[in-house]
Order: C-alpha cells, then sequence, then structure tokens
C-alpha cells in the first residue's frame, strides 16, 4: 500500500508536495490508467462505469449478495495535497486485497471504487450521485466549473451526458459505503486520537447575494447622503461570522468573495456582490442558520437603504452515517487498540450523495495541522496505516452483522 | 453648443442617459475625433500634445500674449453622466467661436483644451498635470488604473510615456485656467443659486491596502481558528466611515473596491484588496486624517491576526483659486443678473494640476440632485447655458485686468 501510494503520488505532482489532479483532467485521466493496471495486476476484476467510476470488484461465493462499496476519489482540487482521495481509494483496494488473499468468507461482494469529481472542479460529487441516482439533471447545465469544463473533460475521458445517468444501481443491490478519509480538521490531533468515527456529514447551502445602493462622486457626495452598498456587504459580512460564533456553534459561514461594482477609487459603491456559504451539521439548523443569516442580509440593506438581491445556488443536505457502521468502525478500532472518538464531518464526501440509497459510513485519520486543499496537506503514515487496518477490521466486522436492519 | 452637446452624448452612450468614456477608451478617442473635427469646422486652429490633450487655439493680435486655457475633459468614470467634463469642454469652445465671431479683441490668447484622463481611470489629472509639469514619474509606474491598462490606452491613442512630459508647457506663456464644470453637489440648488464661484479644491489622497490572512477549508476550519482576510477589509471600511463622520466633519472617505483572493465559496479569503480615497478642505487636516485611516487599518489588521501592506498612489494638494479669477465671475454673473456664491469644491479638477504653475479659476452650475458620475447626472440646459455666458462674460472681463498681479 506504501508502494502505491508514492507511485500514486507522482501522477500530477506539482513538486512541493502536491498534486494536481482536478477531474478528468489529462494527471487525473493518468491516475487512473495507472489504478486500473494496479487492480489488475492484484487478480481483481476491473469494473467503469458510464460516469467514469473506476472499480476493483471482488466478488463473495453468494451469486444474489448486496455489494459492499469501499473506496474515495484520486481527483484533487487545484494544487491540492496527496492525501485527500487517494488514501481511501488504496486502502479499499488493499483490504480488498487482504480478503482475497486470506479467503476471507463474507456475505457480500466488495467493491473498491473510485468516484469521478468528488471535489467539484467540474460538478461535485459526480460519480457518486450518477451511481445514487441523485445527480440533479441540471447540475451538468449550469456546473461549478463552467459548461466548457465539464464538456472537455468528458471528451477527454471519452464520457458522455447520457452515458453518465446510465451509472445508476439499483439500491438493492448495495448492501452500504464505507470511507477512510483524512480529517482536514485538528479535532483528532488534539485529543490525539487515531480514529475519528464520523457521526454526520455537515449539510451546506451556497448563496449569491448583491446589495444594490447608488453609485455616486465619492468627494461631492455627503457621507450621510450615501446609498453605498459597501457598508452593507462588509456589515453583513462580520454579522454574519457574528451570528455563527454566537447562535450556531458547530456551524460555520463563509463569505469568500465580496466584489465592488464599479469599483473606481472615486465612485460610490453602487452593487456589492457576495459568495456565501454555509454548513450545519443536520437540516433544522441548516433551515435555521440560512433564515437567520438572510435576516442579517436584509437587516443590513435596510440599515444603509439599499435593496437585497439574492439566490441560491446549491444546497447539499446533512447526511447521518448508519449506526451500524459506526459500531464497526468503534469496535474495529477498539480491538486494534486505537483510540476513536465520534465527530461531524465539515467537509462534503461522496457518502453524501450516497446516503439517500444505501447506509453509509466513514472514518476519519489524522490531518497534521488540520491543513487540506494545499500540497502541505499530511497525514502521518503510522495514521494511514492505522486508518487502513481499521477499514478492513470493520468490513470484516460488518461481515457478521446486518447491515439493512441494525 | 447645443447641438454640440447632443452630439457628444451619443458618443460611448449607454441607452440610461449616461456615456461610458474611460480615457483612451475607443469611445473616448471617438469622442476626441469628433472634437477635432468641430474645432476644425469652426474655423479654429487645432492642437494636441505628446500627453493627448486636444486644443482649439484662437490666437490675439500680440504674439507674444500668453495663453488662457478654458477647458475641461472629454473622459467620463465608467459609467458617468453626460455633463461632468464636456460641459466645460464645449462652453470653452463656444467662448472662443464667439470671441472670433464678434471681432473681439483680448491681451491673451485663447485656448479651449481638452485634457487626458481627468477621471483618473488611468492615472487622475494625467494631461494637465503634464501640461504644468506637476505629474510624478511615479504615478505611471503605479497609476491608479494599473499599468496593464495604462500601456494599452496610450498605444490606442498613439502616445508614449515619453511624449507625456513633452508636453510639460512654459508657466511664463501662461495667462491663467479658467474652467466652468457642474457641482456635483447639492449646495447651489438648495439655495436657488445659479453660479458658484469656486473658493478652493479638497486635497485628495488615494490608497491601495490589501490585508494578508491565509487560505483554508471554509468547512474544516473553525470559526476561531481563521486568518480571514476579508473581516478586515470589512471592519476598515466601516471603521473608515466611522471615523471620518465623527472626527472629520467636512472631509469625505470612500472605500471604492473590495476584492477577495482566491475568492471561491468554500475557502477562506487569503487576501482581501481595497482601493481607498480621503479628500479634506487642507493640508494639515488631509494629514491627520490620513493618519487616523491607516492607524484604523492597522488595528483591523491586528484584531484579525492579518498582515497589512499599503502603498500610497497619489496625493493632490488642496488648491486656492485665484482671487482675479473669482472676482470676473463674480462680476460676470452680475452683470448677467444671475444669483452666485462662493464654495468650495469637494471634487476633484485640472486646476488642482495647474495651479502651482498659474493661476487658475472654477465656476460651477447646479447638479440635479447633487448626483454625478452616474448616468442619472442631470444640469437644467439653461443653467448649462448661464454657466457658458458667465464664463465668456469673465473671460472678457478678464481682458481688463491684470491676470498675474491682481
Amino acid at each position: 500500500m506504501r508502494a502505491d501510494f508514492d507511485a500514486l503520488a507522482q501522477i500530477g505532482a506539482t513538486g512541493n508536495g502536491g498534486v494536481d489532479r482536478p477531474s478528468l483532467s489529462p494527471a487525473h485521466l493518468e491516475a487512473r490508467a495507472w489504478l486500473r493496471s494496479c487492480i489488475i495486476d492484484s487478480g481483481l476484476e476491473f469494473r467503469s462505469d458510464g460516469a467514469g467510476n473506476h472499480s476493483a470488484y471482488l466478488p463473495c461465493g453468494s451469486q444474489g449478495a448486496p455489494i459492499l462499496l469501499l473506496g474515495s476519489h484520486l481527483d484533487s482540487v487545484p494544487s491540492g495535497g496527496r492525501f485527500d482521495g487517494p488514501l481511501g481509494v488504496l486502502a479499499a483496494l488493499e483490504a480488498l486485497r487482504v480478503v482475497k488473499e486470506q479467503g476471507l468468507s463474507l456475505p457480500f461482494h466488495l467493491e473498491a471504487i473510485d468516484f469521478t469529481d468528488e471535489e467539484g472542479t467540474l460538478v461535485g460529487e459526480l460519480g457518486s450521485g450518477a451511481l445514487a441516482g441523485t445527480l440533479a439533471l441540471k447540475a451538468l447545465d449550469s456546473p461549478r466549473g463552467g459548461r466548457q469544463a465539464l464538456e472537455a473533460g468528458l471528451q477527454r475521458a471519452g464520457l458522455t451526458e447520457a452515458g453518465i445517468f446510465s451509472a445508476q444501481r439499483d439500491p438493492t443491490g448495495l448492501a452500504g459505503y464505507l470511507e477512510l478519509h483524512i480529517e482536514q480538521g485538528l479535532r483528532l490531533m488534539n485529543v490525539q486520537a487515531q480514529i475519528g468515527i464520523v457521526t454526520s456529514i455537515v449539510g451546506i447551502s451556497s448563496y449569491r447575494l448583491a446589495f444594490l445602493g447608488q453609485a455616486g462622486h465619492a468627494g461631492t457626495t455627503p457621507m450621510e447622503d450615501r446609498h453605498d452598498a459597501g457598508l452593507a456587504a462588509s456589515v453583513f459580512n462580520l454579522a454574519a461570522r457574528e451570528l455563527v460564533m454566537r447562535e450556531f456553534p458547530g456551524c460555520v459561514a463563509n463569505v469568500g468573495q465580496i466584489h465592488f461594482s464599479p469599483g473606481a477609487f472615486n465612485i460610490i459603491p453602487a452593487r456589492a456582490d457576495l459568495a456565501l456559504e454555509f454548513r450545519a451539521p443536520d437540516a433544522p439548523i441548516l433551515d435555521r442558520l440560512e433564515g437567520a443569516l438572510l435576516a442579517r442580509a436584509r437587516d443590513a440593506a435596510q440599515q444603509f437603504r439599499l435593496e437585497l438581491i439574492y439566490e441560491q445556488l446549491d444546497r447539499v443536505l446533512p447526511a447521518e452515517m448508519a449506526p451500524v457502521f459506526q459500531a464497526a468502525i468503534r469496535e474495529a478500532a477498539g480491538q486494534l487498540g486505537l483510540k476513536a472518538i465520534p465527530l461531524a464531518s465539515f467537509a462534503g464526501h461522496d457518502a453524501q450523495a450516497l446516503a439517500p440509497v444505501c447506509p453509509v459510513g466513514m472514518l476519519f485519520v489524522p490531518s497534521v495541522g488540520g491543513i487540506s486543499h494545499s500540497p502541505r496537506e499530511l497525514t502521518h503514515w503510522e495514521d494511514c496505516v492505522y486508518g487502513a487496518n481499521t477499514l478492513l477490521n470493520a468490513v470484516i466486522r460488518l461481515g457478521g452483522k446486518n447491515i439493512k436492519t441494525e
């Protein structure tokens, strides 16, 4: 597994410890070609589908058994790290190898899957959404990365939009989905735990907001007569932070962009555009946070006598991790003598797309400095091994449980 | 003059009553080509210089006489109005036409000049500063609008940086500079006066500020651990306003642009760039305001544990209008039965660049609603005519005065 990890980290390497493998980029496709060889060399069956998802498949004895999906993704954000995604794919592949080599008997087929475009440089959770049937048609019409990037990527990979939807599977054939991932935060490090048992993945909502004021001469318009859209944007940015910190513990909000128009030194800003994203651990809190943030935006507009317009761009519902997976991870870690703590995931993952159709679970390993989406992303190798062993052990334990009813 | 005004307002028209003619943009160059034809059609001599300034020239009988410059500018802010600049150029041109047609004898040559880049989309008072020799070399190195915009504009206009400085004139050849402009404020409207006799022009200082934080995952980085550059920018924007309103009456400040980088929904802003401009009626107050604003910026950086970098872009000192011009305007308006009041200008004008080298004067006409730098900018046509008549009358009166000694 270490050799696999090091070989994979060379593909799309940026020379500063990171990788640049946006989904369906040449580097990402090279990583997938490498994975395919690796799967075949391991004596496992290689599978791929219309959404470009790549898998290693290991059947159990019983033909009518469901499939337990294990996996993650090989794509990265632009100038990302080596661990976010690849660790989960390689640990899944390693689990299949061990089960095969040891001739272990399980009541489900195993499939180690590399999902297409988890990171969203094109659409976000594209492969997992297609497989689950939760991918919206309109997500392809106006994708996060733009139509041009999506079309170019699909063409490079030999995929089509119609083909993507053909990847949908019958949920009755799925036993569940289990993923190992880096934490991308500091909670495990802070309490010196090796394993995070994910309890839920937060919901994410994003909005474009604009405050509309009135342009004016920055010299001759008295301060008290201005309709300065920039002031409302500034008030809202600070109010959003205060709201979350005071009234919504366990939630986060980010104003990732503010831009003023017309944007000249000597013109009072007529318009301020904001990119807002916020995350909450469950749907009712996400709703309340959304309402409170929009109320703060309206207050800011009113304070400076401005108009407010807004548009929701995306909403990913929070996903609860199945208790049976949480228990299997807890027991597996315990048996290995590892300290495991429950935590919520503040990052989005493919498990969110799959949660509506099958039980899902995730386990985290520590991220040094909490850093991710950066070449400085690092998980100590011993923690990677602890994570992979816990994943394998949890899979074996799941063989003794009734996943769909427990 | 009305026909000229209407024809000119079509060039770069935005369809909502405004014009978009940033300096040396294609629309601005088209307006200048139109002015050139207009000058030639009027039987006046056309002149231009290395800074792109365009003039109509009308010599008086005496060859060694100095030149009285009349004028303003044809460039606009992005999405600006029809009156700010063009009114002064066309009234100056009209004055030359009348003096020529009537065969009036004056002790100075007349030159109706259209100065390059008064508004500062490139540098600010570029043409007038070059003519006066008050343009700083470093103003071209790091111009307000960026090097790329300056280089592209110069290339479009067939100008060079070396050529700009060749526009400098010997001050002994200048009798003075007189300009008609819209008030861009409400003071004339408020007292129902037709003419404003400008007493001084406020000083203006502009800065680029940047707060430097740290990018991070907007989901997994706890609110209290962020180094969000956008928050400091927001705090500073509000603090600057409060400072001016509470402690600097008679001054104004504007944060005309805020822009976050990298600027994604799910990334904490690593950098926030701000465009700051502030104005004060005299130099000591301008200095005090500058110190207080920079202290507020440092406080904002410290509050969020960020780095602050800044650069002064431009500083235009306050300028006193010559008493001889103020008197000529007062007498001219009085003779025409117009109500004229003295006032300071909160807007910058080319007269500031010229004040160090020759006597300067300005007269204002009312702006409806005080609006300018906006498509809704409006001066009633009868007020435009009052202004042009007062300008002409003042020029004739100046013929009877000794401008440099009175």
